[in-house]
């Protein structure tokens, strides 16, 4: 026996479950929640609750939204001829966030792994080639904002393929090199391999 | 905008208030919880209403507990003459999974501490000494078991103070020293200095 609560234990072993949460953070949390006014774990218990129940998904982009379309591709403001294709809706939250961007998106949902057993068919490819083919006005640009790993990097590949009979489509991607503020003296092989390929002129 | 769903941020914004989870983990957290299955949310939610509204406190000695008295205060099999004074409930889990201790706790709920107005009375310290005076079966170890920080000296001092009357009772305290598995090298001087000072006959 570890405890005198067999509450706490409960409480300890699904919070032990959140990823990077340790059995120590998850006590920490149970035993910091104890001490919490009992409207404010509600409010986090609500919060949980409504996370699963009420939220959706984008059928345009794909992204986690709470209205279907999103935000995103119902503004007007937004760039409709660009479309920017990342893994996960949290990317697109990512890319957000550094204002750079103001086009939509398309969340694939995963990308291809031979090995994991997902192909083509089970991320959203095949809605992304439905949107350039229907969209009223013309795409120009798809970017590919995919992570620099080998499923990131064939799927790239893949889209690109299949982009191809599109003239009017660019396909571009975003670079992949050294990170702001690092030292070169810390970098992997691989990117300063990738920095170099894919210089710019200055 | 960052998001495309208010419900996502309303969640990032409560798990961002547990302890040692800052916004990024947060948001992991939440949408990893969007991925799991309904009951598993659920499961969780309800642990955490359950914490708040189903955990009691022991009455005799303190500790976070689903009943009253608690499951170590009610066991005959432990030591009735001996009672481990500590600061907080998570203290006595932790000393109860050594396995180390076979006698009764006392949880202060808290130190002595002048700078944030916390004085004798605001911890369970006329509690414990009720406690000793009161007992049938007599008392004749109290082990102090606080933190060795000024607010845990200060206590453990006026405790000792408290208890030099009561000539029955050994009032008797934890090592402090250097954790096993360190090195000398890397422990600091007031350690050190406190390792000397109450080293053993080997």
């Amino acid at each position: 026996m570890q405890g005198t609560s067999e509450i706490l234990e409960q409480a300890i072993e699904q919070l032990a479950k959140l990823p990077g949460t340790g059995r120590k953070s998850a006590r920490r949390i149970a035993l910091y929640l104890l001490k919490q006014q009992d409207e404010n774990v509600m409010r986090l218990a609500d919060a949980l609750v409504n996370l699963k129940k009420s939220i959706t998904r984008c059928s345009v982009c794909g992204v986690i939204s709470d209205n279907d379309p999103c935000s995103i591709c119902t503004n007007p403001k937004r760039d409709q001829s660009k479309i920017c294709v990342v893994e996960e809706s949290q990317d697109v939250f990512l890319i957000e966030k550094t204002n750079e961007f103001r086009g939509r998106y398309h969340v694939l949902g995963g990308v291809i792994s031979p090995l994991d057993n997902i192909g083509p068919d089970d991320v959203r490819i095949s809605e992304l080639m439905q949107r350039i083919n229907d969209e009223k006005q013309p795409i120009d640009e798809v970017i590919l904002a995919l992570n620099p790993d080998s499923e990131g990097e064939a799927t790239a590949y893949y889209l690109n393929k299949l982009l191809k009979p599109f003239d009017e489509v660019e396909v571009t991607r975003i670079a992949y090199g050294i990170p702001m503020g690092s030292e070169l003296e810390f970098i992997d092989e691989a990117t300063l391999s990738r920095a170099f390929a894919t210089r710019n002129t200055f």
